[in-house]
């Protein structure tokens, strides 16, 4: 969660007078997003979020996130609209960061979700992939191989000191996903980061998705992964192949997996885990003092990782 | 700020059972509140505000809270209302914590309140002040003479680390209150934390009040006082004469004030800026590692706190 940027109602009132959007009812921070200040703002128009983005966002990136946003809405695929300001400009410079408005989208995240919603978080991914194809901009993943290896540099020293053998699983799992990191599968536009956070559900009906700050372009076959990964694994560990098989039916009844996908899917499951142990092992070593969320514990993943690298074949998984 | 209990969505559900006020649209974290956790809940029958009381909260006062918000409204000022569960009950356990629904209410908070806003604060004060006179409840303040005392010992030895002679100043303050305390004017229920955040506004419209977690019984007047403080000090440390003025005919079109209660004032101011300074202060020495909000500066109250000993009558706040 998160309020970094202190924003009265005054500021507020400036900000949307450059909008179209009606006159403000209510106005709060909410707990929610690692990296942002958001807050909802209940117009008599509607309702909507101000985001300003803080410390890690490139202001060069929102054209590619607000951008796919108005792509995957206009190709049936749910997810928040910038509301563009009366200049026609996507976002805007406010209180010295980027800020943008975006419609409120309804709906419920949901901390357990069961097989159907699972169906329903893979058939929405593998929509976001098929939308994604036409897309015009790119983005490269910053957290993929040359990431990793930066991450693992800077948390070395320490990693044992969070987990017995951490620094060596790192280490030795890296070294494997250097060696064999996959390449020639179908790449496109992936969310990268589809926690059941960031899907929202109205009863059991898929609302929308949100959160699409580490969209880039990777294979689509990881963004799967990295799914699988965030749905799939009981509190106490154990891989749950009911939900996996039914978010592997629900991806594939929208777009199909080749043979080699499939046949990746061990590493990418790998990779996926080691790409969340190690930036929660970087904020939980590097607490940043004005967060306003307590970091999410890295051992969560390491225990999927060594799940993982016990993994033969990609039938363990569902497939 | 602060969300410290997580509540999930699934917890929701099974808490919200116990209620008739429809499904769930939407489920937020919010950034308010420095004691408790709090949550906006969009349903599709209205907006509402789930708090759950945490640390300080005493559940016996919520008989108090509830009901006063209860009784207010009864009486015509627009505040939260607490939704009573399917067995009639104002508030229960939930996540080990107390919980209550109330009612959301439409308005914003101003950072730059102007002198009209001040004036509706005034009345609203006063209008609270005669309505609060046949609220059956009682709670004694916490926070007067006795509760300052032990904030005074327990803050004594580190005050002149967060500025040079802050002892000094708590210590005289102290002394001094102890032997001139008023007496004999007149009491009721007082909010006792009427700052510019917890009056909400519609334009320029006062919507309503919230936050009566620090309500109880004291003189009227002290009330006024906090008001004073709160809202009529420019950011440079000036007191806006202006401001003031405004609020007293605001606070006197709903009740008289007698010559006893402004001849208290200078007095009454002290304590006000003493209360702040004190619990400010404690909090900025011992911050709670799992606070999600930033302390408040205890130093604006030590600039008021000078500012009133210099003050010898109470014409020179706008009397």
């Amino acid at each position: 969660m998160a309020v970094y940027t202190d924003v009265s109602f005054e500021d507020l009132e400036g900000f949307l007078s450059g909008y179209d959007i009606g006159a403000p009812l209510s106005f709060k921070g909410i707990a929610e997003g690692v990296e942002n200040s958001n807050f909802t703002l209940q117009t008599d128009r509607g309702a909507f979020i101000l985001t300003l983005y803080e410390k890690r966002m490139k202001a060069e990136d929102l054209p590619f996130f607000l951008g796919l946003m108005e792509h995957l809405q206009a190709h049936g695929i749910a997810c928040p609209q910038p509301v563009r300001d009366k200049s026609g400009a996507q976002w805007s410079m406010f209180k010295g960061r980027a800020a943008a408005i975006l419609t409120f989208l309804n709906g419920i995240s949901l901390r357990r979700p069961g097989a159907a919603h699972c169906l329903a978080a893979g058939a929405a991914l593998s929509g976001l992939h098929e939308a994604g194809q036409s897309f015009a901009l790119a983005r490269p993943n910053a957290l993929s191989l040359d990431g990793w290896r930066e991450l693992a540099k800077a948390t070395a020293a320490r990693a044992d000191k969070v987990q017995d053998g951490l620094g060596a699983l790192i280490g030795d799992s890296l070294a494997e996903l250097e060696a064999k990191w996959p390449s020639g599968l179908p790449t496109g536009v992936i969310h990268a980061d589809l926690f059941p956070d960031n899907v929202l559900f109205m009863g059991d009906r898929l609302s929308g998705l949100i959160d699409f700050y580490f969209a880039c372009n990777d294979m689509l076959a990881y963004d799967l992964a990295v799914l699988l990964n965030s749905w799939c694994f009981e509190s106490d560990g154990a891989y749950n192949i009911t939900k996996a098989k039914a978010m592997i039916a629900g991806y594939r009844g929208g777009r199909a997996l080749g043979d080699a996908e499939i046949a990746a899917m061990p590493l990418l499951m790998r990779g996926a885990a080691l790409r969340f142990l190690l930036t929660r092992l970087y904020d939980w070593l590097n607490p940043d003092p004005g967060a306003l969320v307590r970091a999410k514990d890295p051992r969560e993943y390491s225990r999927k990782l060594r799940f993982h690298q016990q993994v033969k074949h990609a039938g363990e998984y569902g497939f």
